[in-house]
């Protein structure tokens, strides 16, 4: 058993915490807005701030919303850098830049403690059933101690390298994701136009080479006009400037990426932002006179 | 037993012709160009014309480099609207602009005989192996007449609806390969420039819910630099270009998959169209200055 | 005084008629639709078909719509090339795909007489006001006879090179245009949510090296609302259409271009084409959420 | 004679500073970098630090590179702000991000001095010539305390609102320029892969609405292969980076742009940076065959 701090109880945080505690850790949590918690984490201690729940805790796990709120329980005032303590591993499963991680990084080395970027693909339900993936960039052997607990919320976990090495990995997978769901709605805008029946359509993809479990499950619901938040589109705007910013700081051009982002930003002013990231369907049917 | 003439034995087609005469039918077959033909396809009697091909033959099936050809060897002297029987039904798995499937659709018709557009998803490997995805569209007791056929290739077979639905679908279908081929290129530019492995990258993605046959076997090869020819970027890039016609010709918008086809355009233009479909992924590595 | 046919009397071409009449020489005019032709056209004498209207005369004039109506007018029963007299030079000034340039020119070769492709830029008011400044393709002897007639209805005239060159500078002229109406569009999108003073705004780009007329005017028009038809949207989506299709024809990647007609065409599908081609503006102002 | 510091003795703010000695004042200037000035700036103070230069003297003007020169030479240490007199207007003519902007403006508030946003459209002739045009924003009568000075180095002076909105009306400007340089590049690949003389083109396009002086200089030196620095394509893709940042602050989506500034950045990747801004045709031309 082991005790650990865990900031962040969204709807992913919670959900992760609540395996961690399943599995007979002792969790002190805290989040930043006072919400009343799942009954899953009832019996959760928590704590007063980041600093707080940091100090004298070998284990902390982060799941924020983005550098902002890493800025801030991070790096401000009662955060989580100034409770460290000398040895611990900070695991962060923030999707963020990794320019900041390597900030934090470094940071937490000054400290003494290890600072590893583990963000993770998966969503509500894949946290809530400990079927996440991680991928992990850090020192190695900070890795190995703290890869139990990972595994505790993980159906697999990845160790990519050194710190940002995770945290570059999840923004190489949302630009796919990002230009999947684009993609996906031009071709659906076009299906839709000629006719086509969406069982007929959907049942045809499900089978090629090319299909993924995003493309099934987004596209039916597409299709069906459901729309309903599973990953906000506000979000992935956000996770699509990560994208951009990032590949910038390394001067890779991406023109399709940064069509795709424009997209993204023209639905989220459309007021599509609080649907789901397929909300950007909505804008193509629309410029598809559909 | 049936009598089948077979149009068109490239690559894919010659897979497709060997599995019809594994069954156990009687292929006539008829190549625009004399080449060698595969042992596998040694017994098949080579008919002169794609009229005399398709002449009192109940089953015609046609596997095409794209409308240039449709209009060739279809309606062009000699073709098989010539030759056609009155009862016939034609099976085309030519990737082709709907509007010209149509066309051709209306013509067989005149003459009594039926017209399926039936393109495929799926390359040589797939063709040889009898494992094709078909996607067919035309009049439905034709279709039934036929399905024993088709199963005879393939691994699924589906039924989109009236004509041009299956030309449209893969359509549809095309656009996706295209947006996941070029966005795939600049998400391993990214990957490439941030120093990540390219074991660790590919494994990472594996597990993931947006990842697809497509992006594994594709995503390798081209970090390993292998872009040896699968499916032709020249042939991608007429793909996209049918895509486009298409949807302009439906009034859709699709600004990401107009990226993406200049793209390969210019790819093409830098010498690469004798590659993989992957090979633009060489022209965004330039592009990212790798 | 020359004996002239003028096909077409749009907006633009009843201004090129008259300023013909005006200079002294005999018309003889026809129009696809029976529409009230203006006082200036008054004597015009009105022939019973393209044919007809080109029969015996030296000069043949054409404005038409694009190369639909090309096809029927000129090429088509009772057309241009049935009527026209040996020797005969014929003018044609509309926007279109130089392929098709070249097919009605080989086809008028055949009958002795001389084609040259001569679009123009300008619009209403040049047209009336015998400022138009044509582009103009095809035999050089040819073009020297015409000049003068030309010159009737021209601000300038240029002679850019043997058959299907003026059609090509026309398009290579609007490529630019539409560049400008939408990166135009962007530029004022962004200086509205500045919230920058539209008068100050258009007063500091009118000076700088990079302004244009049409920035001038379309500028001050779209911050002011007001998105009357001068060029219909419309009709700019279908010359950005002819734009691609010949820039594809001769493998010409254009990136940015392709993005831009994408626009145009969600405008259009907004049920913004019989706005003026500034129209597109109101679709960018609402991506970004104006 | 007015006492003026001059920061920032570039190739523009050369010519910026000697205009303001030929027209009397008495210019204390610093650059961040010895450099050998030239001839006309022979008489000039030269200060020891930004806060030396600026100590004392009622004007300060500078010209940098960009919000990182900004940073350091106006905030950081020995920097304008720590020399800065009360009372004392600032001109900053840099190009730049305007929430940088003001929060330079607010800290020169705090020292009781004002700062006026005054970048430029022009470049090295104009900048010598004293032909700039100004696009200021701040406080009306810093402004017109100003102007004089302004109007020593400008050919036009425009005031555009508070604090940011002459940056922000620069990157209004400058998204323009962006887009008519890459639209021109694909405009001219077009024309020449249509094998039309380069001088029959940019002599039609002089002539039309659309034109600019841009499009005029930039277009024929392109054509014969010129590319020769005037404005360098890395500032180019800085300010296309500027644009894009700042338009995203707003939630302005901007496909068009967002295209052409990845268009850049290919460019640079290829090692075109040190060329001009029309560089990018090479990598357009490339892109098309060429």
């Amino acid at each position: 058993m082991t005790d650990i701090a865990f900031l962040g109880l969204g709807i992913m945080g919670s959900g992760m915490a609540r395996n961690l505690l399943r599995a007979g850790h002792a969790v002190a949590g805290w989040n930043r807005t006072q919400r009343a918690l799942p009954d899953d984490l009832a019996g959760m201690e928590i704590a007063g701030s980041p600093a707080a729940a940091a100090s004298g805790r070998d284990r902390v796990v982060l799941c924020l919303t983005g550098p902002d709120a890493q800025r801030d329980v991070i790096l401000g005032g009662d955060g989580v850098l100034e409770g460290v303590s000398e040895g611990a591993v900070v695991v962060d499963s923030t999707t963020t830049d990794p320019r900041l991680t390597q900030e934090i990084a470094d940071a937490f080395a000054e400290r003494g403690a290890r600072y590893l970027d583990c963000p993770v693909f998966g969503s509500k339900n894949e946290a809530w059933e400990g079927r996440l993936d991680f991928v992990c960039g850090g020192d190695p052997e900070a890795f190995a101690a703290v890869k139990p607990l990972l595994e505790t919320m993980a159906a697999t976990v990845h160790y990519l390298g050194p710190s940002t090495a995770g945290a570059s990995m999840k923004l190489v997978g949302n630009l796919l994701v990002a230009a999947q769901m684009v993609s996906l709605g031009e071709a659906l805008a076009l299906a839709r136009k000629c006719g086509l029946d969406p069982d007929a359509v959907m049942g045809a993809l499900d089978v090629t080479d090319f299909s993924s479990g995003l493309i099934r499950g987004v596209g039916r619901a597409s299709l069906a006009g459901d729309f309903s938040p599973f990953f906000y589109l506000k979000h992935m705007l956000k996770d699509a400037r990560l994208i951009e910013d990032y590949a910038r700081s390394l001067a890779v051009s991406v023109p399709s990426t940064a069509v795709t982002a424009e997209l993204f930003q023209g639905a989220v002013n459309q007021g599509l932002g609080d649907l789901n990231a397929s909300g950007v369907h909505k804008l193509l049917y629309g410029l598809a006179g559909l």
